[in-house]
C-alpha cells in the first residue's frame, strides 16, 4: 500500500504560526479588563491554618479581591479520588498549598498584596519520608483516612514460591528513582472569561486535558459542565504535568472571574511552578529474581512503593501501570508484583510522560544486567532468552497474539546500529587512563493507551466546505508532539487531498466531545483513529453524493490527488467541484468520527488480565565515556530503535525519539528536585539541572514499523516508550564503563565516584 | 399529544442575560489592542473618482492604516450578483458607497482622519427615478450592463385574455409603496479579530446571516473559508437588514485587521447606518382584475417594479417572491403576472421582514376592497367566494393538499374578536363630526422559507455531557426574535428534560455546518426541524444504550420529566445517572442534526411550479379614527389571526405579532426614507418616524394552530407574516373611515387630507 500523505515528514501544520510568533500561548492572551491573579501558597509542609486575614491584601491599590477556601463552593477536586484542595481550608498538606487567590488589575499588585494577607498558622509535624508514611500510620497525612496508604496493586503469575525454589540462581536487589521535575518550557497559565458568548465560564490557557479541566471547575463551582467551555490551541510543553494542576489553577481563575466579573489569568513563574506542580513519583523498589544457570528467568518478585505526596492525584493510575509492566517484556513462569502508593507531606506527585514505567525498567533492566553479570551470559543473551515473542503470555496472563511481537527486532535493529557486539568487546577490555567507556542497553514493552484504566475513547470533527477547504478538530489537545499535523495527514489521505486544505481548529470542549486525555501517548493511536473515522464517514457520504450526481459505474470512487476517480485515466470531478455541488444539493459533508478502543479487562482479585489492546517494543543502547577522577559521565551515544506500527510522519516520530532520549538522558544522570522536610531547595532551572545542547549525544533514531491492526494505518505509540529507557540503559554502561552498580538514579558525580547502594529512605540529599 | 415543553410559553432562555446585560452585543465586545476602523462614503451619489490622497489621513495621530479598493484582493461580492463593491474603484454608485477605510487607535481619530482623506470626483448624472432607469437605458447604472433590469419575473396562469374577456367588470389601478429603512436599534457592528485560535480571521458581531458573512469575508480577501469564522450570539434586531451590508462592513474590518495584525472594531452610528445600508424595496404597481358581477374573480394582470438602487443585492429573489405571492390567496384561473428589479443610483434595497410581500399585499387587498365596492359586495364576502381552500391551485399552479389551508378559519378567528360585522355596520353610518372610523381587514397567504430560491437547509448540533448537562447551538442565527428559546424547548421537549440543562451556544461557522440564513421565516421550521433531527438521533443512541445497560424490556423507552421509563411505573433510570453511564461506557451521546426541506420548482420559463412547500395564512383586522381636519390616522385596534401550524411558545408567537403589526403600522402610516435626486435627508430617528408607543393600539393577537406535517411538532413561520399586513388593512380602514382610497403608502397626513392618485414616478419628496 503506497500513501501519498500519511508515512511521509510534511512539516508541521503549525511550524508557520510558531516561528512567526502568531502562535498564542497561555501568557499571550489577553482579554479587555483583564485582571491578574495570584496565589498565596503556605509558609509550611504542614501546618494548621488558624485564621486568614485578607483586609490589607483588599486596600491594596487595584486589588478586587481575595478569596480563601471559605468562598468556594466545593474545595475538593481530582481526577480519581477528589482530596486535593482548591486552596486549603483547615491544613496545609505540602509546600505548594495555596491558602488564598488574589486578583488586581496589574500581575504586580496582585503579588504586592498577596504578600499583605496574614496567615496565622500552627505548624504541624509532617510525614516526608516513605518508610515512615507506610509503617508509622499513627497520625496518616490525611486525617479522614485511616492510614497513608493511596494504591496498592497486585499481579499474580504462576506460584513464586515453586519458581524460586526451581531457581538455580537468585539475586535481590533494591534499586531507587528519584522526583524529577516536568520542566516544560511554558510555565502553568490559565485565563478564565466570565459570561462570554453565551457561556458561564471559557477557560484558556496551557491546558493539558480540556475535558478534565472543565469537570474540575464545574465541580468546584458547582456548575453544570455545559456552562464551562474550554479552549486549547498552543502548548509549551507538558509531559503529562499540566493535569491537576492547571485545573486548581483554572478553579482559582474561574473563582476570580466569577467574583469580579472579569476575565482573570494566572500565570505561574518558575518557582511557583517547580513549588506548586506534581512531579514523577520517586519509587523505591525490591527486585528479587530467580533463573535456572542457563539464564531462563523463572520467577521475579517486585515490590515497588511510590511517594504520592499530599495528593492522591494519579498514583492509583501510574502505580497500576507499573504492577502491569514491571517484569519489563520477559516471559516469566511465576511472578508476583505488589505496587504501592503512600502519602506523604512531599509534593505531590502525578502523571510524568512515562508514568510508573521509567522507575521500574530502571529497575529491571538493571537487574537484567546484574543476572547477566551473574550467570556469566552476554546481557543481550540472557535477554533474547527471556523475551516476549508472537504468542507469548505476559506476566498478567495475556497472550500476545494480535500484533507482531517485535522486542527481537528492535534489540538487533539497534545492536547493529549501535555496533554494539564489537563496542561491548571492546570496552571489555583493560582501559588506560581516567577515561572509561561501556556500552549498555535497555529494552521494554509499553501497553498503548489508557489501558483498563478508564475509558478510552476520542472524537474528531471534519467539515468539508462549499469551497472545498477544510476544518479538522478532535478533542485530543496538541501538546507540541504534532498531534495536529498527523491528523491532518490522516485526513488527507484519505479524502485524497493536500493537507493545506485543511484548517486544524482548537480543541474547544463545546464543539468537540470528550476526548479524554492527552495522556498516554494515546493521541497517535486513539485520535487518530477518530479522525480516520469522521474522515471515512465523510468520503462515503461524499463517494455516495459523487456516484449520483455524476452517474459514475458501480466501481468504487477513488479519492487521490484533490481529484475523485472512477477507475484509471481522468477524473470524474476535482474535490472541489464536487464539494461545490454536494452543497448546493444539500448534502452534509459534515461528520463526527468516535472511536472506542477494543474491549481489555484488569482484575484487581486476581491480579491479572488483558490490561492493554497492543504494545510497543523499544529498545536503546548508550555509550557513554566516564571521568573515574570527577565522576562526571559523559554520553557519546544513544541508539534508539522503536516499533511505532507506522510512522504517521517520520520526521514526528524521530523528534520524538530525540526529545524522549534526552529527556531520559537527564532522569539518568541529573534532574532532581531536592527536598528537605517537605522544603523544596531548586526552584529554578539554575540549581535543578535538565539536560542542554552540551549533554546532546549523537543520537540514532531508527524507525521499526510493524502496522497494527488496531491502529490509523497500523500506528501505534511513541510519546513515552522513547523517555524509558535511557536513564536504564547508561547505568548499564556505566557499570561495564566502571564496574560499578549504581542502584539509584540519578548517576551524578557522587554516586560515580563514591558508588551506591541503595538508599535506605528518604530522598537524596 | 400533549407536550411538556412544547407549546408553552417558557420565559426565554436569553432574557437572563439581556435583563442583566451580560448578553454582549457586537459594539460590546472589545479585543486587546482593539483599532477602531471609520468608513469613508461617498459625496455624491454618482462620481467617478479620479483620484484618493490618504497621506494626510496617514499622518493622523493614532492612524494605522487607509485602505482603498485598490488594496483589496477581491473587490465585488454579493449574495446572487457579484456586482457589489467592497470600496468603490473607479466610480461610486450611490450615496452610501465606502471609498476608503481608516483604523486608528481610538474612534474619534479613525473619524477625524477619515476626513483628510482626499479624494478626487467627477460628479456624474445620475439615474433615479425607476421610469428613467426602466424605459431610458442609454447609460446604465454600471457600466458594463446593456440596460439597468436587475430582475425580471413572470408568473403564467390560463389565458388572461380570456379571463378578461369573460369579465363582466375590469378595475385597472396602480399602487406604490415606499422606500424604508429596518429601523434595528441596535446598528451595523463587527470585529474582526486575525490569528485568533489557528483561525486566520475570527469575525464578530452583529451579523444576521454568518456562513453568508464568511462566504463574503473569503471572497474579498480570496482565501478558504476554512480560514474564517464567523461568531454571533446577541443582535439588536434584523429585520433582514444586517446581511450584504454587514459582509461588507465585515471584509473591510477583516482587510484592516490583516494589514495592522490588530482586531478592528467597525460601528456605524445611525447616520452611517442610514446611509449605507440597504432598505425595503419601493414598488410601482399596476393591477387589473376581471370579475363576474356576482364577484368571482376571472384574471388578473399584474405588473410590479422595483427600485433596486445601486446593486442587485436580494432583489431577485425579493421580485420572485413578489412573482410568487402578487394575487394574494386568491384562486384565479387567468393570472400573468410580472415583476421587475431596476438599478438606480439610490440607496440599494435588499432583504427586510416581508421580502416583496408588503408592497403586493397592500395593493392586492386594496385592489379586493375597491372591487367588492364596485361590486357592491361585503369586501369579506368578495374574498370568501375567493380564498385559497384545501385543493384549490394556486396562481403558480400549485395544488394546495399537503396542509390545512385555514384562510377561512383565520378570517373568521378575526372577524369574531374584533367585532368586524357590527363595526363595519355601524361606521357605514353617517358619522358626525371631525373624526370618523373606519374598520378594515387584509388577508394573505404566504410561502414558508426560501422556496425555490435556494437550497434549504439547517443543521444543529446537540451534546448531552457526562453530568446530564446539555449543550445546543444551531446554524441559524438568533436574531431577537427567540429561536434559542424555541429550539431549546425542542431539544427538551424530545430528550424529556428541563430546558434549564440546556445551555444554548452562539453560532460559530466553524462548529455548526452552513444552515444558510436566518431569513424567511425558515428558523422555526428548517432550524426547528434541524434541532429535532438531532434530538431524535441522540435520544435513539441514549435509549439503544439505556435499553442494554438497563436490560429493559421490549416497550419503547419514554423520555420524560428527566427520567426514563420504561413503561408505566418506576423509571427505570434517570437522565443524568443514565448520562454519567453512557460516558463511562465510551458511548458518544453527541448528534449533528440536520433537515433539508422538501423538493420544491421554479420553472422560469412557463412561469409556474410548486415554489414553497407549505403556507401559512392570515389575516389581521385594522379600526381607526381619522381626524379629517388633520389627517391624523388613529389605529384603535389591530387583530392579527394567524395559522403558525404549531405555536412552540404562544408568548414568543405573540411577541411577533406584537412587534409585526407595530412595524406594519409604521410602514402603513409614517415611515419613508425621503430621497432627492439619490441624497437621503431624514438619516436619523429625529426626521426617520418609527411608531413608538404612544402609537401603539389595542392589539388582539389570535394564534391559529393547524399542525403543518413538515412543521416540527407541526410548527410553521410566524416572523414576517405579522407584519404584512397591517399596512393594506389600515388602508382598507381609512377608505371606510374616509371614503378616500390611498393607492401610496405612507398614509401621511398630506394624502389623508388631499388624496392621493399614483404618484407618478419617482419617490415622495
Amino acid at each position: 500500500m503506497s500513501y501519498c500523505q500519511v508515512n511521509k515528514s510534511l512539516t508541521r501544520v503549525d511550524a508557520y504560526a510558531k516561528v512567526t510568533g502568531q502562535a498564542k500561548f497561555g501568557a499571550d492572551l489577553t482579554f479587555p479588563d483583564m485582571l491578574y491573579g495570584k496565589v498565596l501558597r503556605s509558609k509550611y509542609p504542614h501546618a494548621r491554618i488558624k485564621g486568614i486575614n485578607p483586609e490589607k491584601a483588599l486596600e491594596y491599590p487595584g486589588v478586587e479581591a481575595v478569596l480563601t477556601a471559605k468562598d468556594i463552593p466545593n474545595n475538593l477536586f481530582g481526577v480519581i479520588i477528589h482530596n486535593q484542595q482548591v486552596l486549603a481550608e483547615r491544613e496545609t498538606y505540602y509546600i505548594g498549598d495555596g491558602i488564598a487567590v488574589v486578583a488586581a488589575r496589574t500581575r504586580e499588585a496582585a503579588e504586592q498584596a498577596r504578600e499583605l494577607i496574614e496567615v496565622e498558622y500552627e505548624e504541624l509535624p509532617g510525614i516526608y519520608r516513605l518508610e515512615e508514611a507506610r509503617d508509622e500510620p499513627v497520625k496518616p497525612v490525611h486525617p479522614e483516612m485511616a492510614d497513608n496508604q493511596v494504591a496498592h496493586h497486585t499481579l499474580r503469575k504462576g506460584d513464586v514460591k515453586l519458581g524460586f525454589a526451581e531457581a538455580e540462581i537468585i539475586l535481590e536487589r533494591e534499586y531507587s528513582t528519584q522526583l524529577i521535575e516536568h520542566a516544560y518550557l511554558e510555565p502553568e497559565a490559565v485565563i478564565a472569561v466570565p459570561a462570554q458568548h453565551s457561556t458561564l465560564l471559557t477557560i484558556y490557557g496551557s491546558v493539558q486535558n480540556p475535558y478534565a479541566t472543565r469537570r474540575a471547575v464545574a465541580g468546584v463551582l458547582q456548575v453544570p459542565l455545559a456552562q464551562i467551555k474550554v479552549i486549547q490551541d498552543h502548548l509549551g510543553g507538558s509531559f503529562g504535568g499540566k493535569d491537576e494542576n492547571v485545573s486548581a489553577m483554572a478553579a482559582r481563575a474561574a473563582l476570580l472571574a466569577l467574583k469580579t466579573g472579569k476575565a482573570v489569568k494566572m500565570v505561574n513563574d518558575r518557582v511557583e511552578s517547580m513549588l506548586e506542580s506534581y512531579k514523577r513519583h520517586p519509587y523505591q523498589m525490591k527486585y528479587k529474581v530467580g533463573a535456572s544457570k542457563e539464564g531462563k528467568i523463572l520467577a521475579m518478585e517486585i515490590k515497588a512503593e511510590a511517594d504520592s505526596g499530599a495528593y492522591a492525584c494519579q498514583t492509583p493510575f501510574v502505580t497500576w501501570r507499573s504492577v502491569v509492566q514491571a517484569t519489563g517484556p520477559y516471559e516469566i513462569p511465576h511472578v508476583k508484583t505488589d505496587t504501592y502508593g503512600f502519602y506523604t507531606n512531599n509534593v505531590y506527585t502525578g502523571a510524568m510522560r512515562g508514568y510508573g514505567s521509567p522507575q521500574v525498567i530502571f529497575a529491571q533492566e538493571s537487574l537484567l544486567d546484574e543476572l547477566a553479570r551473574e550467570l556469566k551470559i552476554d546481557p543481550v543473551e540472557l535477554r533474547l532468552q527471556n523475551i516476549y515473542h508472537n504468542n507469548s503470555i505476559t506476566a498478567s496472563g495475556q497472550r500476545l497474539d494480535n500484533h507482531q511481537v517485535s522486542l527481537k527486532e528492535v534489540l538487533e535493529r539497534a545492536l547493529t546500529a549501535s555496533e554494539y557486539k564489537a563496542k561491548y568487546r571492546e570496552y571489555s577490555q583493560r582501559q588506560p587512563g581516567e577515561k572509561k567507556r561501556g556500552i549498555g542497553l535497555a529494552i521494554s514493552y509499553r501497553g498503548c493507551s489508557l489501558g483498563a484504566e478508564a475509558i478510552d475513547a476520542a472524537a474528531a470533527n471534519i467539515a468539508i466546505l462549499n469551497d472545498g477547504s477544510i476544518t479538522l478538530s478532535c478533542g485530543l489537545a496538541e501538546n507540541g508532539q504534532g498531534l495536529k499535523t498527523i491528523f491532518s495527514q490522516i485526513a488527507a489521505e484519505i479524502l485524497g487531498v493536500d493537507p493545506e486544505r485543511i484548517n486544524y481548529l482548537p480543541v474547544d470542549t463545546s464543539a468537540v466531545p470528550d476526548s479524554g486525555a492527552t495522556v498516554a501517548s494515546r493521541s497517535t493511536m486513539v485520535g487518530g483513529n477518530a479522525v480516520k473515522n469522521a474522515a471515512e464517514k465523510l468520503k462515503k457520504t461524499f463517494a455516495d453524493f459523487v456516484a449520483r450526481e455524476y452517474e459514475t459505474t458501480g466501481a468504487e470512487l477513488v479519492f487521490r490527488d484533490e481529484q475523485i476517480y472512477n477507475g484509471p485515466g481522468k477524473a470524474v470531478t476535482s474535490f472541489s467541484e464536487a464539494a461545490a455541488a454536494a452543497f448546493y444539493q444539500g448534502v452534509l459533508l459534515n461528520a463526527t468520527g468516535w472511536y472506542l478502543s477494543p474491549d481489555i479487562s484488569w482484575d484487581e482479585e486476581t491480579g491479572s488480565g488483558n490490561p492493554y489492546f497492543t504494545y510497543v517494543y523499544g529498545c536503546q543502547i548508550a555509550e557513554v565515556e566516564v571521568d573515574i577522577g570527577t565522576g562526571e559521565i559523559s554520553v557519546l551515544r544513544i541508539t534508539a530503535a522503536h516499533d511505532v506500527g507506522r510512522a504517521i510522519n517520520p520526521a514526528g516520530v524521530r523528534g520524538q525519539i530525540y526529545g524522549g532520549v534526552m529527556m531520559g538522558l537527564g532522569y539518568g544522570l541529573m534532574e532532581e528536585v531536592e527536598t528537605e522536610d517537605g522544603y523544596i531547595s531548586n526552584t529554578n532551572f539554575d540549581d535543578y539541572l535538565i539536560p542542554t545542547i552540551k549533554d546532546l549525544p549523537e543520537i540514532i533514531p531508527i524507525i521499526v514499523e510493524n502496522p497494527d491492526p488496531n491502529g490509523p494505518f497500523g500506528a501505534k505509540s511513541i510519546g513515552e516508550p522513547t523517555l524509558e529507557l535511557a536513564g536504564a540503559a547508561i547505568a548499564n554502561a556505566v557499570c561495564q564503563a566502571t564496574g560499578k552498580r549504581i542502584r539509584s538514579l540519578p548517576l551524578n558525580l557522587e554516586r560515580v565516584l563514591i558508588g551506591s547502594s541503595l538508599r535506605k529512605g528518604g530522598r537524596s540529599k
